[in-house]
């Protein structure tokens, strides 16, 4: 596949899209077109080489487009497929990054289809807790994971081009299942997104006396455990909403394991809380090293129960 | 208060230790004594110039000390100070950076109090999830929350030293009621790392195809809440098992928290949702400001239902 002149349109110029468009711009020969609705941040990527091409009108950006990408909340991203389904041109991919897949894909796929426009569904896991342009960055995907979700109707063609956009910055590609992807999200990002916020609530929002002692107390291990409560609070609650019943779900096996947890601090089951911190700690190391230093073949071996280091 | 000539020994020379011995070479006037178990790790730091005396004998280090600082895990503080009470110089002060305080000084202050030591507890907010010298850094302390707890015996002028000692490499220092002490770490630290567990084993440990792909998914959010999980496991059990009721107190508070947020997923109160993130958003940007930012007087004004940047 030959990404020469293939023109890609990147919708959305957030944390998401801006960053796609710097790592096209940086990595690959795609001719890169961009629409945001704020027209100086449009204008101001233009100017600065981030974007080959804008316009002020989002139907003369994506009729152009051979692959659109939509990098909008979940919500935007089923309305701009449903508001401008009849400009896409036959034959063109729209694809996006949105966090859930399956309330997508059913709210947009045969309208799209309809019109021989095929919608492959794909998801970057990649972010950070800020928004906005201006906290872009050309790494963002670099060695991320990107899910794609085909369906039956999807076609190879269509799927390896959207592979291959994803894998001109960086990322590694997998194929999953929609409802799969969607409980796979659940039980990472959106409950690790809930575990910070209950958090946050639990720890900050006592009477003022409490509060007070409190923020002082807290440190770099709060700071980092709570970071992603930071996001922007509407773009999680509506990924959760169209996430529910997998949500739920995941909240009962985390409930699950607290319950064990609670059950040992109260009857000082000591045996039982090094056991269940021994495996936490060696299972995140070992996801640790496989996932950010995959060229590390070999799994630290641990030593728990010893101070070595003192 | 003047520095000059003090005797400071500090035992234990893991990542706290070590990084107290380079902060007070690199910003006092102390003269810094070191031991720790491992005779390698004691000469190595003091050919680097990081302590300007070991021994391989800890009580001939101990005997010549004015203050003590002992940078060791909760239990081997109470046993040290147990089995080394004699060797200590009256009007010597022991100090520690034990995450508990209670446990340890119901156990050690009237041992040294008998002859004529004092010893003032001391809890310095700065760590990371390393541990053992090669991870120390000698700007660890800056500006971390350093709690001291005096008790009704304890002298001004030994709670001074302790302060000035802290003070010395940029903490900023509070004095704290011993078993307030112990309820706020229990609240903010001990829970933080408790939620943290929880969540690496409910996401991680289930049948392999689903940890499989689980592992595959997790990305930054997941690694930074999960951080401290990586911390000694020893460690953190010795110190939740030393603050079990408070601790305890403290998990049931998230309990009915976390409560909440499942009914609200579960039953789709969306409006609800919403307003549990912006506040938590709102919780912690106001912390993070207040606590890393103490500069910035105006917190930010958050519009947490809007896309301002997309």
């Amino acid at each position: 596949v030959n990404a020469e002149n293939k023109k890609v349109a990147i919708i959305g110029l957030g944390l998401m899209g801006a960053s796609l468009a710097m790592a096209l711009k940086k990595n690959s020969d795609y001719e890169v077109f961009g629409w945001t609705r704020k027209k100086e941040v449009r204008d101001s990527l233009r100017e600065k080489g981030i974007l080959d091409k804008t316009a002020d009108d989002l139907e003369n950006i994506i009729r152009q487009a051979e692959i659109t990408v939509l990098c909008l909340p979940v919500p935007m991203i089923i309305e701009y497929c449903r508001k401008y389904a009849e400009c896409w041109k036959p034959g063109s991919i729209v694809t996006d990054v949105g966090s859930v897949k399956k309330t997508i894909i059913d709210s947009v796929h045969d309208i799209l289809a309809e019109r021989g426009v095929e919608f492959v569904g794909a998801h970057p896991m990649a972010g950070t807790e800020k928004s906005g342009p201006d906290a872009a960055f050309d790494s963002l995907y670099n060695n991320a994971t990107v899910f794609i979700t085909p369906t039956d109707d999807t076609s190879t063609e269509a799927e390896k081009q959207v592979e291959q956009l994803w894998k001109s910055v960086n990322a590694n590609v997998f194929e999953i299942n929609i409802d799969e992807h969607d409980k796979v999200m659940a039980e990472t990002s959106h409950l690790s997104h809930i575990v910070s916020y209950c958090l946050v609530l639990s720890v900050l929002s006592g009477d003022e006396k409490t509060a007070k002692k409190n923020r002082q107390a807290c440190s770099s291990g709060f700071r980092d455990v709570t970071r992603i409560t930071s996001s922007s609070p509407r773009m999680w609650r509506e990924i959760i909403e169209a996430n529910r019943p997998a949500v739920s779900k995941a909240m009962k096996n985390f409930r699950t394991v607290w319950t064990l947890l609670e059950k040992a601090v109260e009857s000082g089951d000591v045996a039982q809380l090094q056991k269940i911190f021994v495996q936490a700690k060696n299972l995140r190391d070992e996801w640790l090293n496989l996932r950010f230093f995959p060229e590390k073949t070999v799994f630290r071996s641990m030593k728990n129960n010893t101070y070595e280091n003192l």
